[in-house]
Protein backbone atom coordinates (compact mmCIF):
# COMPACT_ATOMS: atom_id res chain seq x y z
CA UNK A 1 0.00 0.00 0.00
CA UNK A 2 0.77 3.42 -0.61
CA UNK A 3 1.83 5.52 2.14
CA UNK A 4 0.26 8.94 2.25
CA UNK A 5 1.80 12.64 1.52
CA UNK A 6 2.46 14.98 3.82
CA UNK A 7 1.02 18.76 3.33
CA UNK A 8 2.95 21.57 4.86
CA UNK A 9 -0.22 24.08 4.34
CA UNK A 10 0.07 28.02 4.50
CA UNK A 11 -2.89 29.30 7.18
CA UNK A 12 -1.83 32.94 5.85
CA UNK A 13 -1.40 35.81 8.56
CA UNK A 14 -4.95 35.40 10.92
CA UNK A 15 -7.82 35.77 8.57
CA UNK A 16 -9.51 32.78 7.01
CA UNK A 17 -10.39 34.74 3.81
CA UNK A 18 -6.51 34.94 3.31
CA UNK A 19 -6.50 30.97 2.95
CA UNK A 20 -5.75 30.41 -0.32
CA UNK A 21 -8.11 27.80 -2.40
CA UNK A 22 -5.43 24.71 -2.54
CA UNK A 23 -5.14 25.24 1.16
CA UNK A 24 -8.99 25.76 1.81
CA UNK A 25 -9.94 22.00 -0.02
CA UNK A 26 -7.03 19.99 1.52
CA UNK A 27 -7.99 21.26 4.91
CA UNK A 28 -12.17 20.41 3.69
CA UNK A 29 -10.42 16.88 2.68
CA UNK A 30 -8.03 15.95 5.21
CA UNK A 31 -8.77 12.96 7.26
CA UNK A 32 -5.90 13.97 9.78
CA UNK A 33 -4.96 17.50 10.45
CA UNK A 34 -1.95 18.24 12.52
CA UNK A 35 -1.00 21.69 14.53
CA UNK A 36 0.91 23.27 16.81
CA UNK A 37 -0.14 24.55 19.88
CA UNK A 38 0.27 26.64 23.03
CA UNK A 39 0.07 24.92 26.37
CA UNK A 40 -2.68 26.55 27.58
CA UNK A 41 -5.32 28.02 25.01
CA UNK A 42 -6.52 27.63 21.45
CA UNK A 43 -4.20 27.10 18.68
CA UNK A 44 -3.88 30.10 16.16
CA UNK A 45 -3.29 27.91 13.24
CA UNK A 46 -6.71 25.48 13.67
CA UNK A 47 -8.62 28.89 14.68
CA UNK A 48 -7.41 30.28 11.00
CA UNK A 49 -8.67 27.14 9.49
CA UNK A 50 -11.34 25.64 11.60
CA UNK A 51 -14.13 26.70 9.56
CA UNK A 52 -12.75 24.01 6.85
CA UNK A 53 -12.37 21.02 9.42
CA UNK A 54 -14.24 17.93 8.55
CA UNK A 55 -16.07 17.15 12.10
CA UNK A 56 -14.42 14.08 11.81
CA UNK A 57 -10.86 14.60 11.55
CA UNK A 58 -8.75 13.18 13.17
CA UNK A 59 -6.32 16.02 15.07
CA UNK A 60 -2.69 16.02 16.19
CA UNK A 61 -2.33 18.91 18.33
CA UNK A 62 1.97 19.35 18.31
CA UNK A 63 2.31 21.14 21.97
CA UNK A 64 4.78 23.44 22.58
CA UNK A 65 5.44 25.62 25.48
CA UNK A 66 5.73 28.74 24.91
CA UNK A 67 9.27 30.27 26.47
CA UNK A 68 10.46 33.20 25.56
CA UNK A 69 13.69 32.71 23.86
CA UNK A 70 13.82 29.53 23.84
CA UNK A 71 13.76 26.74 21.12
CA UNK A 72 11.22 24.12 22.00
CA UNK A 73 12.77 20.57 23.27
CA UNK A 74 13.43 18.83 19.98
CA UNK A 75 11.32 15.75 21.88
CA UNK A 76 8.15 17.70 20.84
CA UNK A 77 8.49 17.47 17.36
CA UNK A 78 10.21 13.57 17.53
CA UNK A 79 6.95 12.88 19.31
CA UNK A 80 4.76 14.74 16.51
CA UNK A 81 6.46 13.17 13.30
CA UNK A 82 6.41 9.91 14.76
CA UNK A 83 2.49 10.17 15.38
CA UNK A 84 2.32 11.68 11.78
CA UNK A 85 4.37 9.00 10.45
CA UNK A 86 1.98 5.93 11.85
CA UNK A 87 -0.49 7.69 9.64
CA UNK A 88 1.71 8.32 6.66
CA UNK A 89 2.29 4.71 7.09
CA UNK A 90 -1.10 3.43 7.04
CA UNK A 91 -1.86 5.58 3.51
CA UNK A 92 -3.41 8.34 4.94
CA UNK A 93 -2.11 11.97 4.05
CA UNK A 94 -1.16 14.72 6.71
CA UNK A 95 -2.11 18.05 6.76
CA UNK A 96 -0.38 20.61 9.12
CA UNK A 97 -1.88 23.65 9.70
CA UNK A 98 1.35 26.36 9.40
CA UNK A 99 0.17 30.38 10.41
CA UNK A 100 1.51 32.48 7.59
CA UNK A 101 3.95 30.08 5.20
CA UNK A 102 5.14 26.99 6.43
CA UNK A 103 8.99 28.15 5.53
CA UNK A 104 9.06 31.37 6.92
CA UNK A 105 10.16 31.40 10.00
CA UNK A 106 7.75 28.44 11.38
CA UNK A 107 7.92 25.07 13.42
CA UNK A 108 7.09 23.14 10.03
CA UNK A 109 10.78 22.70 9.73
CA UNK A 110 11.59 20.51 12.25
CA UNK A 111 8.81 18.17 11.21
CA UNK A 112 9.84 18.24 7.42
CA UNK A 113 13.66 17.54 8.58
CA UNK A 114 12.32 14.50 10.66
CA UNK A 115 10.20 13.34 7.42
CA UNK A 116 11.08 14.12 4.32
CA UNK A 117 13.76 11.56 3.53
CA UNK A 118 10.44 8.74 4.61
CA UNK A 119 7.92 10.23 2.56
CA UNK A 120 6.18 12.56 -0.16
CA UNK A 121 6.06 15.93 0.81
CA UNK A 122 4.21 18.62 -0.28
CA UNK A 123 4.09 22.76 0.57
CA UNK A 124 1.21 24.93 -0.03
CA UNK A 125 2.95 28.24 0.66
CA UNK A 126 0.76 30.88 2.50
CA UNK A 127 0.74 34.58 2.30
CA UNK A 128 2.66 35.45 5.04
CA UNK A 129 2.26 38.31 8.16
CA UNK A 130 5.08 40.33 5.96
CA UNK A 131 2.61 41.39 3.35
CA UNK A 132 -0.37 41.16 5.44
CA UNK A 133 1.32 43.99 7.25
CA UNK A 134 2.28 45.91 4.43
CA UNK A 135 -1.58 45.87 3.25
CA UNK A 136 -2.88 46.92 6.76
CA UNK A 137 -1.28 50.17 5.92
CA UNK A 138 -1.64 50.26 1.97
CA UNK A 139 1.96 51.00 1.69
CA UNK A 140 4.37 49.46 -0.29
CA UNK A 141 7.08 47.07 1.04
CA UNK A 142 9.95 47.29 -1.29
CA UNK A 143 10.28 48.52 -5.08
CA UNK A 144 12.03 48.37 -8.03
CA UNK A 145 15.53 47.42 -7.12
CA UNK A 146 15.36 48.20 -3.38
CA UNK A 147 16.73 45.43 -0.90
CA UNK A 148 14.45 44.77 1.62
CA UNK A 149 15.73 43.19 5.20
CA UNK A 150 13.72 41.24 7.22
CA UNK A 151 15.11 40.98 11.00
CA UNK A 152 14.02 39.27 13.73
CA UNK A 153 13.13 41.97 17.02
CA UNK A 154 15.03 39.56 18.92
CA UNK A 155 18.12 40.52 17.60
CA UNK A 156 20.74 42.98 19.75
CA UNK A 157 20.73 46.69 18.71
CA UNK A 158 24.05 46.74 17.14
CA UNK A 159 23.19 44.42 14.50
CA UNK A 160 19.91 45.29 14.20
CA UNK A 161 20.97 49.06 13.33
CA UNK A 162 24.24 48.07 11.32
CA UNK A 163 21.43 45.91 9.08
CA UNK A 164 18.92 48.43 9.23
CA UNK A 165 21.80 51.03 7.67
CA UNK A 166 22.29 48.77 4.70
CA UNK A 167 18.73 47.99 3.65
CA UNK A 168 16.04 50.39 1.70
CA UNK A 169 13.32 48.49 3.76
CA UNK A 170 13.20 46.61 6.71
CA UNK A 171 10.64 44.82 8.51
CA UNK A 172 11.72 43.88 12.06
CA UNK A 173 9.52 40.68 13.27
CA UNK A 174 8.20 39.45 16.72
CA UNK A 175 8.19 42.20 18.41
CA UNK A 176 7.04 41.19 21.79
CA UNK A 177 8.57 42.75 24.48
CA UNK A 178 11.18 44.12 22.69
CA UNK A 179 8.86 47.15 21.60
CA UNK A 180 10.34 49.57 23.82
CA UNK A 181 13.51 48.42 22.95
CA UNK A 182 12.84 48.67 18.77
CA UNK A 183 10.93 52.16 19.55
CA UNK A 184 14.29 53.81 21.55
CA UNK A 185 16.32 52.26 18.69
CA UNK A 186 14.61 53.40 15.83
CA UNK A 187 14.11 57.24 17.51
CA UNK A 188 18.10 57.08 18.23
CA UNK A 189 18.62 56.16 14.30
CA UNK A 190 16.00 59.12 13.66
CA UNK A 191 13.33 56.67 11.21
CA UNK A 192 10.79 56.64 13.84
CA UNK A 193 8.58 58.85 11.85
CA UNK A 194 9.35 56.94 8.56
CA UNK A 195 8.52 53.95 10.70
CA UNK A 196 5.11 51.65 10.74
CA UNK A 197 3.55 49.21 13.65
CA UNK A 198 1.33 46.45 13.22
CA UNK A 199 -0.33 44.03 15.27
CA UNK A 200 -2.82 40.95 14.44
CA UNK A 201 -2.46 41.82 10.71
CA UNK A 202 -5.49 40.91 8.87
CA UNK A 203 -7.74 40.14 11.98
CA UNK A 204 -10.64 42.04 13.36
CA UNK A 205 -8.55 43.18 16.10
CA UNK A 206 -5.57 44.62 13.70
CA UNK A 207 -4.22 47.45 14.78
CA UNK A 208 -2.11 49.89 12.24
CA UNK A 209 -0.44 52.88 13.41
CA UNK A 210 2.49 54.90 12.75
CA UNK A 211 5.73 53.24 14.65
CA UNK A 212 5.67 56.55 17.69
CA UNK A 213 1.95 56.32 18.56
CA UNK A 214 1.59 52.99 19.23
CA UNK A 215 1.70 51.64 22.80
CA UNK A 216 4.66 50.33 24.06
CA UNK A 217 2.81 46.83 24.89
CA UNK A 218 2.95 44.73 22.14
CA UNK A 219 1.97 41.19 20.82
CA UNK A 220 4.57 38.78 19.86
CA UNK A 221 2.25 38.87 16.37
CA UNK A 222 3.31 42.27 15.60
CA UNK A 223 5.49 43.97 12.91
CA UNK A 224 7.90 47.35 12.30
CA UNK A 225 7.80 48.20 9.02
CA UNK A 226 10.53 50.77 7.53
CA UNK A 227 10.82 52.25 4.08
CA UNK A 228 13.71 54.47 4.57
CA UNK A 229 13.81 56.13 0.76
CA UNK A 230 11.80 58.86 -0.61
CA UNK A 231 8.70 56.98 -2.00
CA UNK A 232 10.05 55.71 -5.24
CA UNK A 233 6.42 54.93 -6.71
CA UNK A 234 5.88 58.90 -7.01
CA UNK A 235 8.35 60.17 -9.19
CA UNK B 1 -23.55 59.21 -4.73
CA UNK B 2 -20.51 57.03 -2.74
CA UNK B 3 -17.64 56.01 -5.24
CA UNK B 4 -16.23 52.81 -5.65
CA UNK B 5 -13.80 50.93 -3.23
CA UNK B 6 -9.81 50.44 -4.99
CA UNK B 7 -9.07 46.87 -4.65
CA UNK B 8 -5.36 45.75 -4.88
CA UNK B 9 -5.43 42.17 -4.86
CA UNK B 10 -2.69 39.81 -5.10
CA UNK B 11 -2.69 36.97 -7.28
CA UNK B 12 -0.26 35.09 -5.95
CA UNK B 13 2.39 33.10 -8.05
CA UNK B 14 1.20 31.67 -11.10
CA UNK B 15 -1.41 28.55 -9.74
CA UNK B 16 -4.71 30.12 -10.00
CA UNK B 17 -5.17 27.18 -6.55
CA UNK B 18 -3.07 29.83 -5.03
CA UNK B 19 -5.26 32.68 -5.34
CA UNK B 20 -6.74 33.26 -1.87
CA UNK B 21 -10.52 32.99 -1.37
CA UNK B 22 -11.16 36.53 -0.87
CA UNK B 23 -8.81 37.54 -4.00
CA UNK B 24 -11.03 34.71 -5.75
CA UNK B 25 -14.24 36.09 -4.76
CA UNK B 26 -13.53 39.89 -5.31
CA UNK B 27 -12.70 39.21 -8.82
CA UNK B 28 -15.63 36.88 -9.57
CA UNK B 29 -17.88 39.63 -8.42
CA UNK B 30 -16.06 42.93 -10.18
CA UNK B 31 -17.60 44.69 -12.70
CA UNK B 32 -14.39 46.27 -13.33
CA UNK B 33 -10.89 44.81 -13.66
CA UNK B 34 -7.46 46.19 -14.48
CA UNK B 35 -4.19 44.74 -14.81
CA UNK B 36 -0.54 45.26 -16.16
CA UNK B 37 -0.32 43.69 -19.28
CA UNK B 38 3.25 43.62 -22.05
CA UNK B 39 2.79 45.33 -25.05
CA UNK B 40 3.00 42.07 -27.39
CA UNK B 41 1.75 38.50 -25.28
CA UNK B 42 -1.06 37.92 -22.54
CA UNK B 43 -0.88 39.67 -19.35
CA UNK B 44 -0.25 37.16 -16.54
CA UNK B 45 -1.80 38.81 -13.60
CA UNK B 46 -4.68 38.29 -16.01
CA UNK B 47 -4.30 34.55 -17.10
CA UNK B 48 -3.64 33.65 -13.48
CA UNK B 49 -7.41 34.71 -12.63
CA UNK B 50 -8.62 33.97 -15.75
CA UNK B 51 -11.29 31.43 -14.55
CA UNK B 52 -12.95 34.04 -11.95
CA UNK B 53 -13.57 36.90 -14.15
CA UNK B 54 -16.82 37.27 -15.67
CA UNK B 55 -17.70 37.51 -19.16
CA UNK B 56 -19.09 40.72 -19.20
CA UNK B 57 -16.57 42.64 -16.50
CA UNK B 58 -15.28 45.44 -18.01
CA UNK B 59 -11.55 44.98 -18.48
CA UNK B 60 -8.68 47.63 -18.36
CA UNK B 61 -5.27 46.30 -19.39
CA UNK B 62 -2.13 48.79 -18.68
CA UNK B 63 -0.22 48.38 -21.40
CA UNK B 64 3.67 48.81 -19.92
CA UNK B 65 6.26 47.79 -22.34
CA UNK B 66 8.87 45.57 -20.95
CA UNK B 67 12.43 47.63 -21.33
CA UNK B 68 14.44 46.12 -19.42
CA UNK B 69 16.50 47.98 -16.57
CA UNK B 70 13.98 50.56 -17.28
CA UNK B 71 10.94 52.41 -15.20
CA UNK B 72 8.08 52.14 -17.69
CA UNK B 73 6.96 55.65 -18.02
CA UNK B 74 4.98 57.24 -15.27
CA UNK B 75 2.43 57.83 -18.14
CA UNK B 76 1.24 54.79 -18.82
CA UNK B 77 -0.11 54.66 -14.74
CA UNK B 78 -1.30 58.53 -15.46
CA UNK B 79 -3.58 57.05 -18.16
CA UNK B 80 -4.34 53.82 -16.50
CA UNK B 81 -5.37 56.00 -12.73
CA UNK B 82 -7.49 58.14 -14.46
CA UNK B 83 -9.60 55.55 -16.63
CA UNK B 84 -9.56 53.84 -13.09
CA UNK B 85 -10.78 56.95 -11.45
CA UNK B 86 -13.82 56.96 -14.23
CA UNK B 87 -15.20 54.14 -12.26
CA UNK B 88 -14.41 54.87 -9.13
CA UNK B 89 -16.26 58.15 -9.89
CA UNK B 90 -19.19 56.11 -11.13
CA UNK B 91 -20.06 54.16 -8.31
CA UNK B 92 -18.45 51.17 -9.16
CA UNK B 93 -15.37 49.56 -6.98
CA UNK B 94 -12.31 48.63 -9.71
CA UNK B 95 -10.17 45.25 -8.69
CA UNK B 96 -6.74 45.74 -9.96
CA UNK B 97 -5.07 42.12 -10.15
CA UNK B 98 -1.09 42.26 -9.13
CA UNK B 99 1.16 39.06 -9.65
CA UNK B 100 1.96 37.74 -6.42
CA UNK B 101 1.78 40.79 -4.09
CA UNK B 102 0.28 44.54 -4.71
CA UNK B 103 2.59 45.62 -2.34
CA UNK B 104 5.87 43.22 -2.49
CA UNK B 105 8.01 44.84 -5.65
CA UNK B 106 4.85 45.56 -7.67
CA UNK B 107 3.75 48.02 -9.94
CA UNK B 108 0.77 48.63 -8.27
CA UNK B 109 2.46 51.46 -5.97
CA UNK B 110 1.84 53.62 -9.39
CA UNK B 111 -1.42 53.61 -9.12
CA UNK B 112 -1.59 53.83 -5.51
CA UNK B 113 0.03 56.79 -5.27
CA UNK B 114 -1.95 58.11 -7.55
CA UNK B 115 -5.26 57.02 -6.09
CA UNK B 116 -4.59 56.47 -2.50
CA UNK B 117 -5.73 60.02 -1.65
CA UNK B 118 -8.99 60.70 -3.12
CA UNK B 119 -10.64 56.85 -2.58
CA UNK B 120 -10.98 54.50 -0.32
CA UNK B 121 -8.17 51.24 -0.91
CA UNK B 122 -8.20 47.93 0.28
CA UNK B 123 -5.42 45.48 -0.59
CA UNK B 124 -5.75 41.72 -0.08
CA UNK B 125 -2.21 40.60 0.31
CA UNK B 126 -1.22 36.89 -2.04
CA UNK B 127 1.57 34.70 -1.64
CA UNK B 128 4.57 36.19 -2.68
CA UNK B 129 7.23 33.44 -5.28
CA UNK B 130 9.51 34.19 -2.64
CA UNK B 131 7.49 31.31 -0.64
CA UNK B 132 6.41 29.65 -3.75
CA UNK B 133 9.91 29.29 -4.40
CA UNK B 134 10.81 28.46 -1.46
CA UNK B 135 7.89 25.40 -1.35
CA UNK B 136 8.92 23.72 -5.02
CA UNK B 137 12.28 23.11 -3.00
CA UNK B 138 10.31 21.75 0.11
CA UNK B 139 13.22 23.90 1.72
CA UNK B 140 12.93 26.34 4.54
CA UNK B 141 13.71 29.98 3.43
CA UNK B 142 14.47 31.30 7.32
CA UNK B 143 14.61 30.54 10.55
CA UNK B 144 13.86 31.36 14.60
CA UNK B 145 16.24 34.43 14.69
CA UNK B 146 17.42 34.41 11.43
CA UNK B 147 18.04 37.52 9.14
CA UNK B 148 16.61 37.29 5.69
CA UNK B 149 17.88 39.58 3.09
CA UNK B 150 16.11 39.75 -0.35
CA UNK B 151 18.26 40.64 -3.41
CA UNK B 152 17.21 41.82 -7.01
CA UNK B 153 19.60 40.36 -9.53
CA UNK B 154 20.02 43.82 -11.27
CA UNK B 155 22.38 44.96 -8.29
CA UNK B 156 26.34 44.99 -9.07
CA UNK B 157 28.55 42.18 -7.87
CA UNK B 158 29.31 44.47 -5.27
CA UNK B 159 26.49 44.96 -3.24
CA UNK B 160 25.51 41.77 -3.81
CA UNK B 161 28.54 40.00 -2.50
CA UNK B 162 28.51 42.70 0.52
CA UNK B 163 24.51 41.87 1.10
CA UNK B 164 25.68 38.26 1.36
CA UNK B 165 27.98 37.91 3.86
CA UNK B 166 25.74 39.76 5.98
CA UNK B 167 22.67 37.83 5.71
CA UNK B 168 21.77 34.10 7.15
CA UNK B 169 19.26 33.67 4.37
CA UNK B 170 19.04 35.52 1.09
CA UNK B 171 16.62 35.66 -2.27
CA UNK B 172 17.89 36.46 -5.20
CA UNK B 173 14.83 38.11 -7.36
CA UNK B 174 14.67 38.96 -11.05
CA UNK B 175 17.37 36.51 -12.27
CA UNK B 176 16.82 36.84 -16.25
CA UNK B 177 19.54 37.96 -18.35
CA UNK B 178 21.71 38.31 -14.97
CA UNK B 179 21.97 34.74 -14.36
CA UNK B 180 25.45 33.78 -15.49
CA UNK B 181 27.10 36.77 -13.48
CA UNK B 182 25.00 35.40 -10.77
CA UNK B 183 26.06 32.17 -11.11
CA UNK B 184 29.87 33.55 -11.42
CA UNK B 185 29.73 35.12 -8.14
CA UNK B 186 27.84 32.76 -5.57
CA UNK B 187 30.83 30.60 -7.04
CA UNK B 188 33.50 33.19 -6.17
CA UNK B 189 31.94 33.36 -2.56
CA UNK B 190 31.99 29.14 -2.53
CA UNK B 191 28.22 29.68 -2.12
CA UNK B 192 26.89 27.74 -5.25
CA UNK B 193 26.91 24.13 -3.33
CA UNK B 194 23.88 25.53 -1.15
CA UNK B 195 22.50 27.44 -3.77
CA UNK B 196 18.91 26.84 -4.85
CA UNK B 197 16.99 27.81 -8.02
CA UNK B 198 13.25 27.94 -9.64
CA UNK B 199 11.36 29.10 -12.39
CA UNK B 200 7.88 29.69 -12.59
CA UNK B 201 7.27 28.83 -9.29
CA UNK B 202 3.96 26.78 -8.69
CA UNK B 203 3.24 26.60 -12.80
CA UNK B 204 3.21 23.66 -14.87
CA UNK B 205 6.14 24.62 -16.16
CA UNK B 206 7.96 24.93 -12.90
CA UNK B 207 11.36 24.31 -12.76
CA UNK B 208 13.62 23.83 -9.54
CA UNK B 209 17.39 22.63 -9.39
CA UNK B 210 20.16 23.20 -7.84
CA UNK B 211 21.74 26.24 -8.82
CA UNK B 212 24.72 24.72 -10.55
CA UNK B 213 22.49 22.09 -12.34
CA UNK B 214 20.54 25.41 -13.79
CA UNK B 215 20.43 26.71 -17.61
CA UNK B 216 22.25 29.97 -17.99
CA UNK B 217 19.52 30.62 -19.76
CA UNK B 218 16.65 32.23 -17.04
CA UNK B 219 13.50 33.95 -16.99
CA UNK B 220 12.50 37.14 -14.97
CA UNK B 221 10.29 35.13 -13.41
CA UNK B 222 13.00 33.24 -11.42
CA UNK B 223 14.89 33.13 -8.20
CA UNK B 224 18.57 31.47 -6.46
CA UNK B 225 17.58 30.87 -2.70
CA UNK B 226 20.64 30.47 -0.23
CA UNK B 227 20.86 29.36 3.23
CA UNK B 228 24.15 29.77 4.60
CA UNK B 229 23.94 28.41 7.52
CA UNK B 230 23.90 25.03 9.11
CA UNK B 231 20.56 23.31 8.86
CA UNK B 232 19.39 24.89 11.76
CA UNK B 233 16.06 22.69 11.77
CA UNK B 234 17.87 18.98 12.60
CA UNK B 235 19.40 19.61 15.81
Amino acid sequence: MATGILYGVGTGPGDPELITRRAWRLIETAHVIAYPAPDTGDSFARAIASDAIAENAIEIPMVVPMLTGRVPAQSIYDTAASAIATHLDAGSDVVVLCEGDPLFYGSFMYLLARLKDSYDVEIVPGVTSLTACAAAHAHPLVARNDILTILPGPLDDIVLAEKIAAADAVAIMKIGRHMPRLKALLTRLVLEDRALYVSHASLGHQRHLRLKDAPDEAPYFSMILLYKGDDPWIS
